[in-house]
């Protein structure tokens, strides 16, 4: 070890996990996966590392090389940290593509890196949920991904008034224009280019742009209509849209089942031009103070079409970072007092008292199904007491010298501030 | 996307994790979690990157540059990923010094990379699990480290035929070395390093090294027979060193608490002379045909000094790689079918039954904690039964339009084969 002086602060845009903080992790994961779980998502993994290329094919060089942190191996194979899993899936998902049991109902929480400059909300290292149905390209895999993200956010205890899905579909979206236009397909992607870039520019450009490809005031108005229509009037405009017909089928059934006080048509979902093709959608957060969009997803095809020619495998899906879900919770007040409930006994120590003797009472406790630990140190009986505080122990078990020649211990609440005595022969049965 | 077929190869030293590879290592890690958390160890998490520095700091450059995969960032700083997690502990420990309430019973099990040639048990992406406690610098540590160790192990279903742990005191290494020698610290050391390399070349330049610094064939016996001496008659040869009384409390409470039958003293575990001060520990595989360290770890000073001036806290604990125990658990059979014993149903489908009613039903065996899936998508029968077979579901629920009016449905076992009849409304009961 030298003598210089390192930082102690952890990398930019990344976090240390103490371990009140990695309690919280792995209370929302644990609760995502058995959610998941029950619903027959099988997990999966992939490589933290992966070839550059994968990035370049789905998003260009620029994207990859900008948001990836990327560098040369020494075997001179351009290499990057996953910024997202999607083209670590697609591979694995093609490497099998023969041998695997479509439809395939699959989820990954990994840890990943984004180059970016830290912000709220946004740190260069997180980890992301990602839910995803392959191989099946109807509705009723479109409704399972939504199903399963709107039954991760109740498992937490939110309710209709925290959250709400809003839901379009790409192909509706690109009819919809076409038809409000009566233009064919190559004019109406320049329109819909022009009303993915709505929010990012004045009112007055956003018109000026519009018109100048050919748009009527009257077809500006009725484009602005669709935004607040519900699911049939919009998808009355172009009745024999493959996409009216999936959002027709989708809300149908999300009303038949309950979930539609969750759901929400909602024209400005687009998520960019280039990748969805399907139903869309983004579940925004509804608190006040916190309103927007936490997480989206949607139907893609050709998932594999990048490691195996003429391959079709489509998916739907969504990905959830764990700062948006922590957020969440935090703002709604979902998070239980994890330190509480759980019991878990220091057996303090005394000099006195040969050590074999606490650790046979301490192996008794965790046989019979109880989180506990010796003191482990020599300090004294009061300083162990408020290490057993800090460390959210529940209870202290004392045994000094006559405690142990009686063979009766005395048990200590910390919260309750009760002591109790137990015989030494009894103590397995004490805390069950 | 572009035209170029990319490779389906995970990246060179790396693996992907299919469902099936992802659930032995939900269910070996899920095992480690709830043994170590039974003994109060918490667990905590580092970021993937860290600053190369610590790993120079600890290790020299030309170590730190060799094995790890480092780059410098936009910013100019030097990166690594992290190979190992003690220079990032050190750092989060040193972070709160002052906060933490020690002795920390810690755990982890970050991903990590090594940039070395893939190799057998060994590859470029690994997880290790690091078990340490900070903050307490006595016997009762180390046992507890060991013990947690033994516990991991045990918890697998290992017993005493298939592991042995050999342990070492680095303390004691350096006195009996001295009173052997007769010589002072520096002397002791170079002889030191010549038994440090014993098993890396021939005896005879192993005897030639130890007679150019002056031994006589008399010590280099004495020498030799440690190596097979037990613990009693070793220490007796210094029985004033600190590490003489440190191995004795150690194994005579092995000894108390049976958990010697796990152990053995063993003179030839040095784990390098640089890091570790204290006890030393290798825990062994014993099938003859992977009789190996598997994992080790010891007692090491000063963890913090690298962030901190003038600040000592002393830790003990080990690092265990997922390869070596997934290879363990393997070659001992202690792995169970996962694939079996749990409940986990298919709902088949059929077109003339409302897709809602198939939701009802999947709705009410989740609502009662059973795993289970529609089966989405639209095929025939036959196909959706294979996919159930093939999916590891353990049942499958036949509801046609026949079922739906009676209000009983069918529940085929697929492992037993038979087939039941249940009402609607008992189906929530049915698995339970």
């Amino acid at each position: 070890m030298c003598a210089q002086i390192l930082s102690t602060q952890p990398y930019k845009g990344t976090r240390d996990f103490y371990p009140d903080d990695m309690r919280l992790r792995n209370w929302f994961f644990g609760k995502i996966r058995q959610t998941l779980e029950r619903a027959a998502y099988e997990e999966y993994n992939g490589p933290m590392l992966e070839s550059l290329d994968i990035y370049i094919a789905k998003s260009g060089e620029e994207i990859a090389n900008k948001q990836t942190y990327n560098f040369a191996d020494r075997g001179g194979r351009m290499v990057a940290i996953r910024p997202e899993m999607t083209p670590s899936v697609a591979r694995i998902v093609a490497a099998k593509m023969g041998e695997l049991n479509y439809p395939l109902k699959w989820f990954s929480i990994p840890n990943m890196y984004r180059y970016e400059r830290p912000q709220h909300g946004r740190l260069r290292e997180f980890w992301q949920l990602n839910v995803d149905i392959f191989g099946c390209d109807t509705y009723e895999a479109d409704l399972d991904v939504i199903e399963s993200a709107i039954s991760l956010l109740l498992a937490f205890g939110a309710d209709e008034t925290m959250f709400r899905v809003h839901i379009n579909n790409r192909r509706f979206f690109n009819d919809v224009i076409a038809a409000i236009c009566q233009s064919d397909a190559e004019h109406a992607r320049a329109v819909s280019k022009v009303i993915d870039r709505k929010d990012k520019v004045d009112r007055e450009s956003y018109e000026k742009d519009l018109r100048e490809l050919g748009l009527s005031d009257a077809q500006i108005a009725q484009i602005d209509g669709l935004y607040t229509m519900d699911v049939k009037s919009a998808t009355a405009l172009c009745p024999d849209s493959l996409g009216s017909k999936e959002l027709v089928s989708l809300f149908e059934m999300l009303e038949k089942t309950g979930l539609d006080k969750y759901c929400v048509f909602d024209f400005g979902i687009i998520r960019g031009l280039d990748y969805y093709t399907g139903t869309v959608f983004e579940v925004f957060d509804e608190a006040p103070e916190n309103n927007r969009a936490m997480f989206g997803g949607g139907r893609y095809d050709n998932l594999v079409g990048m490691f195996a020619k003429n391959a079709k495998i489509s998916g739907v899906g969504y990905g959830m970072g764990d700062v948006t879900l922590e957020s969440f919770l935090l703002t709604h007040k979902l998070v239980p007092d994890l330190n509480r409930g759980e019991t878990k006994v220091l057996v303090t120590r005394f000099e006195d008292v040969p050590y074999e003797k606490y650790l046979e009472v301490v192996n008794t406790l965790r046989e019979s199904g109880v989180t506990a630990s010796i003191y482990v140190g020599t300090k004294k009986f009061g300083k162990q007491i408020d290490y057993a505080a800090k460390g959210h122990y529940s209870h202290v078990l004392i045994m000094g010298a006559s405690e142990l020649e009686s063979g009766i211990v005395k048990i200590k609440n910390l919260e309750s501030r009760e002591e109790s005595e137990v015989a030494l022969d009894a103590l397995s049965e004490y805390f069950n």
